[in-house]
């Protein structure tokens, strides 16, 4: 098969502060297990994809610190993104560079903070996705399968025309729906018609550079003229000239809420984004207390606690519940599970009290 | 005036772990202000005391802390306790000792891990302590006039029977009472006629050894014979040998609760016992939302907590209410207030998982 795959690896990931800092964003940290989530994401793709295939859209930033991580994976394979942008531009660079090197593939477009459990599972999706999206001009999405009503993802509902394809199911997608309320995702979850956005996408590069033709046509025009530039002296200026007129705006938003042939294939295989520390309650072993504990801690009288100390000191907690707590070198947070949405609040204060170098 | 004083320095102090160590007690510690209890109780007597007759009883392990921390103390004022007893030991020994030294003299007997805020007020309660002390056999106390009903502390009551001298009232005390229950406390609040009971007393040598002769006769046996072997080469192989045969009792029991002359001069210095890292929700000022900051901390959305960073570490705090963190090299302590009488427990268990290394 001829697959390619795009990582997004640009996101500043602050929610995972202070462990994660400007120059170290979530993805690169070991929330779980003991590689970073860009490293499980490759390790997982490499079951399929061979790395000369991989691509990672970063910035400048983070650069050194992939090929640090990733050394195996081709220079040549991380994408710059001259500033940061929504997913569609991110999308569009990647395929018009994609297209240039391998004609004709079906591109494998998806995160590099999200956690999967089951790789197997996985790949075997994406094996079927991969040829659901060969046919006709079809775009394919994974969909996780809730099993609660969560209010901080984005859903997709399928119209119920369904189609097996190597034992599995293929639905037909109905519509995108952004992030409901919580009476709204309860109604999702009772009519098992709808799936989480998993943010992971599968078509084919000409499919999806055809979609951006039509739906989004001045994106196309500055594609264009960036594809022109390929393989030219002028390359990498004309790329930094031309991706900040490409609008700031998310593929969901620009070709997939617009398109009719899109194809969802429900996953069950252990995803989590990842989007703050309490996902360590879904992600993690508790201690009978419901205490998630990293590190060198002694609790007592604790409960539902999320607890990690990464520098070795000790962490002594007593009579405390519902928090998070995180040590690292220079910096001790302790937060409300209900407030952990919202560290970024403390970021914003740290800059305006010029205290960067906490952040 | 022929004053002495006597310091007790010898307790663990555990409760404001993790900055109170086993090798650095509270009264060691800058609690409030830029000095350490200890040299805050030093400075404090010496407006009234010339050094050479302060002696501060403690144990072995404190001995070079206390010469590090009053270099100017002659190095004979360290009374070595062989081990740690109750106050009616400490007093016997240190009443032995300065009855050779200063024959006659008045003993201010006070702990050195007390604040008190109106060194003046002190200085001139305790010269009027010392005038009573010299009529008759009379044992003098400070009482603390109470201001709320604090369960914590036992409390003194005055006859009602009062005497003025230089214009402060002396109270002539009824009985000594254990900590009492909430519903007791306010009552003794509401009497007017109950004091806490600050553990400083005022007495003559000759008077304090005359009660515990008639009140503690056993102790009394042991004490005449460590006196025996003053100035002698066996001196220290006599008292370390003796000092364990005296009992395991407080001055308030052995003696205070069953002489009949005892005074009480009611105190409002501003006294505080620092029982607790709560204690600095009484000592401290706090912020507008009620939280007594020390150190590098941000804090947002945070009521009513303690948090104190002793390293430099930034601590930031997001959602907490009612808790204290305390920040030191190797420790990081989060517990709830209510929890706050209950440190110990953590050290406790540290011994039992052999962690000495943070005790």
């Amino acid at each position: 098969m001829n697959i390619t795959a795009v990582i997004m690896a640009g996101g500043k990931g602050e929610r995972f502060w202070p462990k994660s800092r400007t120059n170290l964003p979530k993805q690169f940290l070991n929330i779980s297990g003991n590689k970073s989530m860009l490293q499980q994401t490759i390790t997982r793709l490499e079951r399929l994809i061979d790395i000369a295939r991989i691509f990672i859209v970063t910035n400048e930033l983070y650069a050194e610190l992939i090929h640090a991580q990733i050394p195996h994976l081709p220079l040549d394979n991380i994408i710059i993104e001259p500033i940061g942008r929504n997913t569609a531009p991110c999308v569009g660079l990647a395929s018009i560079l994609i297209e240039e090197r391998f004609p004709d593939s079906t591109m494998v477009v998806l995160p590099s903070d999200h956690i999967i459990k089951n790789d197997s599972e996985f790949i075997q999706i994406l094996k079927t996705a991969v040829q659901v999206s060969t046919q006709g001009d079809n775009l394919v999405t994974l969909g996780i399968s809730p099993n609660y009503p969560e209010t901080g993802y984005g859903y997709i509902e399928s119209t119920g025309e369904v189609q097996e394809i190597n034992s599995m199911e293929v639905h037909r997608v109905s519509r995108f729906v952004e992030k409901p309320d919580l009476a709204t995702a309860k109604r999702y979850l009772d009519s098992g018609n709808f799936y989480w956005n998993s943010g992971i996408f599968v078509w084919r590069t000409s499919v999806i550079r055809q979609y951006i033709q039509q739906l989004m046509p001045e994106m196309h025009d500055v594609l264009e003229t960036m594809k022109a530039a390929l393989n030219f002296q002028e390359q990498h200026e004309v790329i930094a000239n031309e991706f900040p007129k490409m609008p700031d705006q998310s593929i969901d938003y620009g070709i997939m809420e617009k398109v009719d042939q899109i194809y969802v294939i429900p996953c069950v295989f252990g995803w989590d984004d990842v989007g703050s520390w309490t996902a360590l309650d879904r992600i993690d072993e508790h201690d009978e207390n419901g205490n998630v504990i990293r590190g060198n801690i002694l609790n007592m009288d604790t409960k539902r606690c999320i607890i990690e100390s990464n520098n070795g000191k000790l962490i002594a907690t007593l009579g405390i519940e519902d928090l998070i707590v995180v040590d690292t070198d220079d910096v001790t947070l302790i937060c409300t599970k209900d407030k952990a949405q919202e560290i970024k609040k403390l970021l914003k204060e740290l800059r305006v009290q010029k205290l960067d170098q906490y952040l």
